[in-house]
C-alpha cells in the first residue's frame, strides 16, 4: 500500500485544523475596542501554543512519513488518530477562549486542553512504535558501525530519533503540567506554551548555524 | 482523463469535511463549567461516530482509486455524489448537538444523520459499481486459479473486496437503524457507533498480528 | 512555470469552498423540529446549486489546465480570479438562507446569488480565453483533416470545445436569469438549479452508455 | 529533506485561509436588506485586500520554493512562521467586519489589520534571506556575464528578485500606513488596497502583452 494518499491527507487535515484556529480567536469585552484587544492576549497565547502544537506535530509526521517504506491496514487507522486528536485540538481552544475570566472554566478548559496535547504526542509515538516494530522504516542510508546505541537507536536516522526523545520528555512534561493545572491553569499554560517552542525550535540546528560562518562568506 | 486530479480534490474534500466537524462540538448549559463540558457527552459521540464514518469512507475512496486504471466524466460526476454525501455530514452532526435534551429534535436529528451515513455508502457503491461494469479498474495482478468464488469476485483483489462485502451489510444495518431510531434515537446512536468502529477496525489484520511474533524479534 | 502548484492551490480552494458551504446550511424556526428542518428547504436548493456550480466549475478546470502546456504570470493571477469567484459563493448562499421568508431579502440574495455565478463563468471564460491567445494549450493529439469546424474549433479537444460551448450558453442563461430574479426570486433560482444540472450532467456519455452493451456481458 | 510535503502542506493553508475569508463577510444593519447589504461595502474591501494579499503571498512563495534545491530544519520553521501570519489574517478581517461604524473600533481593527498585512511580507522576506544565506536555491539556469547587477543580483532569476524587490518597497509603504492609520483609519485602507494591487499585478507582463501583436495572429 502506498503512502502518496496518505500524506496528501494528512496534510490537508494538518492545514486545516491549524487555519481553524483562527475562527476561535475573538476580542474579550467589555471595555473600549483597544481594551478589549488587549483583554483577549490569554487567547493569542493559546492560538500560538495550538498553532505550535500542530505545526509540531506535522514537522514530526513529516520526519515519520518520509522514512515510511510503505504503509499498512493498520498504520492507516493509527494515523487516523493522530488526525482526530489534531483535529480534535480547536475545541479545547475555543474552550480556553470562552473561559476566560472564569476561574472554574479555566480549569477545566485547561486540563482539557492539556489533554488533548498529551493525547497527540501519545498518537504519533502509537505510529512510530508500530511502524517499527511492523519494520514499515526504510533502512537507514549508512549504519555507522561503531555507533555506541543499542540496536532501536541504530535503526533510524537522527531526525526520527531525536523526535521521538523529545516526545517522550513531552509526555513526562504534560502529565505533570495536567495534574498542575488542575489548581494553577496559568502556569499549566506557560508550561505548555513552554513545551510548545521547546519541541518546535531545532537548537541544534540554530547552534550549528551560529558557530559557524556563513555558506557563502 | 487521469486520476490525480480527482484524488486530491477528494482528498482534500474528505480532509476538510473531517476537520469541520469539531466546529460544532459545544458545550451543553446550564451548570458548573465541569458539567456543561460532561453533560456535552452524546456530542462528542456524535463527533466521534461522524468522524470515523469520514475516516472510513476515506479509506474506502483510497481502496477504490488505488485500483483505478482511468477515469471518465460519468465516475468523475459520481465521485462528486460520494464528496456530496461527505460534506453534507457536519450539518446533521450539528443538528444532533443542537438538539440534545429535546426528544422530539432528537429524533429528527438522528434520523437525518442515519439517512446521511446510508447515502455515503450507497454513493461508494454507486462509483464501485460503475467502475466495475464500465472496466475502469486495472485487472488484478494475480488471479488464482482455483479461486472458488464466481466472476465477480475474481475481479478485484482482497481490500476492495473485503471492503465491498462490508459497505453491502452496512446498507442492511443502516437501514434498520433508521427505523429503530425513529422511536429510540439513543439505540440507534449505538448501533451507529458500532457500526462505524466495525467498518473501520481491519479485525483479520490485527488478528493477524496478534496471532504471530512480531517481525524483528 | 509550472502547473502542479496552480493545480494544488486550486484543488485546494474548490475542495474547501464546496465544502464550507454546509457551514450556512440551517434549519429555520419557528415550529417543531421536523417543521424547522422541512421549512428550511429553500436552503438545501440554495445548497445544491452552489456544490453543483463549485463541483461543475472544478470540472471545468480540470479540464483546463489538463491542456495547459505551461502557464505564465498572468495566467497565475487570471486563475486566482476564478477562485475569488468560487470561494465568495458560500456568501450570497448564506444571504439566501438568512433572507429566507423575508421577500426583499430574498430578491437581494438572489441577485447577487445569480450575479456570483455569472462571474465564475466569466472568469472561467476569460482564463480559456487567454490560455488560447497566449498558445498555453498543448497541441491536440490528433486533428482530424476533414473536420469541418473552423481554426478555433481545431484547436481544442472535445471535453474543452463543449465546455465552452456550455458556458457560452450558460452566461446568456444567467444574465436573463438574473433580470427575472429581480422580480420573481423563485423563478429564478429554478432556473439556476436547473442551469446547474445541465451544466453538470455529462448527456452524451450518459446516452452513449444507455444505447450500448455494458463492457464486460 | 525534499520540499513536496513543505509546498502541500502550504498550500494547504494558503487555500484554506484566502477561503475562509468569506465566513467573516456579513450584511450591515440597520436598514432594508438592500441598504445592509450595500452598507457593509467596506466589509467587501477589507474582504478583497485580504484575499489579494494571501493571494501574492502565495504567489511569492510558489516563486522561492520553486527555486529551493532543498529544504532544512529552519527554512522548515521559518516558513510556519509565514504560515502563522496567512492565517492570522482572517482574525483581522473580521475585526474590520465587526468595528463597522465605531471609529475607535476602526483605527484598533486597521492597526492590526496593517501590522498582520507588515507581518506576512517580512516573514516572507526572512525565509528568502535564509534561503540565500544557507544556499539553498538552485544555481540560475544561464547567468549573463554582463550583467550590470552586483553579486547579489545575479543569484536569482527575474520573477525572484523582482518579487524580492516588490516585497521590500512595500514593507517601507506598510510601515508608513500603519502610522497614518492610527488617525486616518480609511486612508490607510485605500492605501492597503492600492499596495494589494501594486503586489499583485504583473504590470510589465500586461505591458509586454499590450504591445505584441497575439502569439497566433
Amino acid at each position: 500500500m502506498g503512502k502518496t494518499r496518505l500524506e496528501a491527507f494528512s496534510d490537508g487535515v494538518f492545514a486545516i485544523a491549524i487555519t481553524l484556529l483562527i475562527l476561535d480567536v475573538a476580542v474579550h469585552p467589555p471595555g473600549s475596542p483597544l481594551a478589549q484587544v488587549i483583554n483577549a492576549w490569554p487567547t493569542y497565547v493559546a492560538y500560538l501554543i495550538s498553532f505550535l502544537t500542530i505545526g509540531g506535530a506535522w514537522i514530526v509526521h513529516t520526519a515519520l512519513t518520509d522514512r515510511l517504506a510503505r504503509s499498512d491496514s493498520i498504520f492507516l487507522r493509527l494515523n487516523l488518530f493522530v488526525l482526530l486528536a489534531v483535529s480534535f485540538l480547536p475545541f479545547p481552544t475555543r474552550l480556553l477562549a470562552e473561559g476566560l475570566g472564569d476561574r472554574d472554566a479555566e480549569r477545566v478548559a485547561v486540563t482539557i486542553f492539556g489533554l488533548t496535547l498529551l493525547v497527540i504526542r501519545l498518537a504519533g509515538l502509537a505510529c512510530d512504535a508500530y511502524a517499527r516494530r511492523e519494520d514499515l522504516y526504510v533502512s537507514p542510508p549508512t549504519v555507522t558501525e561503531a555507533s555506541p546505541g543499542g540496536e532501536d537507536e541504530d535503526d533510524d536516522d537522527d531526525e526520527l530519533r531525536r523526535s521521538r526523545r523529545k516526545s517522550l520528555g513531552a509526555v513526562v512534561g504534560y502529565v505533570l503540567a495536567i495534574l498542575v493545572g488542575i489548581g494553577l491553569p496559568a502556569v499549566a499554560m506557560a508550561f505548555y506554551l513552554g513545551l510548545a517552542v521547546y519541541l518546535i525550535v531545532p537548537f541544534r540546528e540554530i547552534w550549528q548555524l551560529m558557530t559557524r560562518p556563513p555558506t557563502k562568506a
